[in-house]
């Protein structure tokens, strides 16, 4: 059996997707390799797809973006996942998971897998639960095995990283009977298991027999993102006792992942108030020894649907900012609809955006230069230049055009005004009627 | 000659301006008062122009936020500033203020005045500029008088803010020469006045005759808002020598102002990365004494055009939190061309997201509760209300229209898997076929 990235690292191997992203993020590989080898760095790389670009995700690398794709048994078109895939690269993303829950789950899988160049992660209990569902009429009949089974099985298909919600266990629901919510479990693999945990008076297979998933992930590489079940769906639900409880257990099944060779990271909220966002990043590093965190959002109000890439941008940037390593998009469409390609589109362009303010913040080597060239092209009244740094270029010149100056060296807004026109020429006035 | 609210609030006397704002933001007036007398709140109230809505600025009051309208060269039509008036209005705007460049800047005004039922600001250096341009083909030949009488013009007239870059001298221009920037002057006031000192190697007459801008201010009741002609317009730039010197400036002018019976704000950057913003903030405040602060954007990174009204909800958010305390908004359109009203509305909606989430962040009295509403309308499907409670009721029900699901109760992005009725009704599965 191949060894993991983990594995490998621990043994001073350096391999191949350790070498592409040391180069990809201009870090020292033995520097990377050390911190892969801590679990501060995970670079997701199933064996079973080797053909994917790899993506570091940790400590002192760039803050990476996700596009979360998926069908859904309203809108269960492939075609539709292929456009939204094709949308989500070509704005950027670093990586892709595939969440769908309509139509035929391993074929959409297989075909986002197969045309995506960049890593790709899923959700498995949504298969077993869809197979309960279609079966039984009813997602609390899945068994323990079938979850471990639809790991496995997205695992041997290849994807890079699976979201396994192991801290949903049956102390942590408690917490949630102690105290109750405004809007009580959000997370769907996390109402899934609930629900089954409080049918079948059971615990958490994923909890209980996580040896077991632990074995699947180190057979193909696949890291594992721990799901935070309970993570707040409403400001008002952030950081309540449940919610760190279940962060406890994650911190401890993160610590046995890596003692096993298993690539790991948390993930986060969340619906999260402003002033709330960088304890809670901090909250996590703290209790994981700076594992790697992987944020959605955080939304920093519930009141904007239809804006929510701004609401999740904000708290992303302060996210990042405070540590988080990976965030998990949200688009114009998340409260109210299935996202189309163009949400797809301007959700990753956000993060982005979130992601490069934020590396600018902590200080990453060079995050600040694509801003300087900027900047120095628009001193230079050098339009060309402008548009072709723009994150969008293709939208920074629709927009030019579309508000077009009569003078070539300047925009609409301000005209012959123009301060850097202004400061060039001195002597400035009104055009020549 | 009537009191400014501020000389009233000195003498112990509750205007009606200030018992609308303390109605509106349930803060007892006497509060209220106390933090006019101090300088600590605003309210700009033209004594010319008593129709308008008052809108206070300052401690313990919501962040507010701004719409820059105005024609250029290249759109000069009063109708479409009248639209973009009505869109900034809508959306939610507490002030405008009209930067036009282009056509007739007084029949504009007049124009967007007359319509407007918010406060309104404006920059009369931009009429006296724009003067001499169309004489003398030449921004600096206006005369300080020139200056003084645009001032008297745009007060007389009944606007309730001006902005008056006083803090444009020759010292602190050195600063400039000193440690050169990136892009320099981005204000175009700032721009204007450093072009004039340059050339006729006199002294910033806004700043030398600052007592008989006082004077017009004070007559008026008009709220002088400092302008940082120096502010940042790159993030290499911020925080450099030459905007902490301007920023002393401001503060010492203030100072003279609110000894004066003068309301006055300050106005702050910009360009500003996200690790620095909060500093920004706090040094405004420390060296004014808690001053009102009233930033543009500021936008976290350079190379977005085309979503600057996402940098600068990024970079307004963090401020606010920080204690600004209102927010001009940046439209998509920065940096590319004049805003169309479509823009107006999208900045305006980014910026009031920006400012909501900064006001829970603040401990505003009662502002999470519109967030809890929306939670409990979510948590119980009631799709009416939370669509009434979106910041964008109409963008909201649009995007749901449009990725509908087949069930009522839920939406498309999760169908029947729906976490709340999956709670609900516990045994769920796919719909009957």
């Amino acid at each position: 059996m191949s060894l993991t990235q983990l594995e490998s690292a621990r043994q001073g191997r350096i391999t191949e997707a350790m070498k592409q992203v040391a180069a990809d993020e201009s870090m020292d590989v033995e520097l990377l390799r050390s911190r892969i080898a801590e679990g501060k760095v995970v670079v997701p790389a199933n064996v079973n797809r080797l053909a994917t670009r790899f993506c570091g995700v940790g400590q002192g690398l760039r803050t990476k973006v996700n596009a979360n794709l998926g069908t859904s048994m309203d809108m269960a078109s492939v075609e539709n996942e292929l456009k939204k895939l094709d949308a989500a690269v070509r704005a950027g993303a670093d990586a892709v998971m595939d969440l769908s829950t309509g139509g035929d789950l391993r074929a959409v899988r297989r075909a986002v897998m197969e045309a995506c160049p960049v890593t790709v992660g899923s959700v498995p209990i949504y298969e077993a639960a869809a197979l309960a569902a279609r079966k039984h009429r009813n997602v609390t009949r899945m068994t323990g095995d079938d979850m471990l089974e639809a790991v496995r099985t997205h695992c041997r298909d290849g994807v890079d990283f699976v979201t396994v919600h192991c801290g949903v266990t049956r102390e942590v629901i408690q917490w949630l009977r102690r105290r109750p919510r405004v809007c009580d479990i959000v997370s769907r693999g996390g109402t899934f298991l609930e629900a089954w945990i409080e049918t079948n008076g059971q615990e958490n297979p994923l909890y209980e027999r996580f040896d077991e998933v632990m074995d699947i992930c180190r057979e193909f590489d696949v890291t594992l993102s721990l799901g935070d079940g309970l993570r707040p769906g409403a400001l008002a639900d952030a950081c309540d006792p449940a919610q760190i409880a279940e962060l406890q257990v994650l911190s401890e099944l993160a610590r046995r992942a890596i003692d096993g060779g298993v690539q790991v990271m948390l993930e986060g909220p969340g619906h999260v108030p402003l002033a709330q966002v960088q304890t809670q990043i901090r909250l996590q590093k703290e209790m994981t020894g700076g594992l790697p965190f992987y944020v959605l959002g955080p939304i920093v109000t519930d009141v904007a649907p239809g804006y929510d890439h701004i609401t999740s941008a904000i708290g992303g940037a302060i996210a990042a900012a405070a540590g988080a390593d990976f965030l998990c998009y949200v688009t114009p469409s998340e409260h109210l609809s299935l996202p189309n390609a163009e949400d797809v589109w301007t959700g990753v362009v956000a993060t982005r955006i979130a992601a490069h303010a934020a590396d600018i913040a902590k200080g990453l080597p060079g995050a600040a230069d694509w801003d300087r060239r900027m900047s120095e092209a628009r001193a230079a009244q050098d339009w060309k230049t402008q548009i072709e740094l723009c994150i969008d270029p293709h939208l920074a010149q629709q927009k030019r055009s579309a508000g077009k100056s009569q003078n070539e060296d300047v925009c609409s807004m301000c005209g012959d005004y123009c301060v850097f026109k202004v400061r060039k020429d001195r002597a400035i006035g009104v055009r020549k009627p």
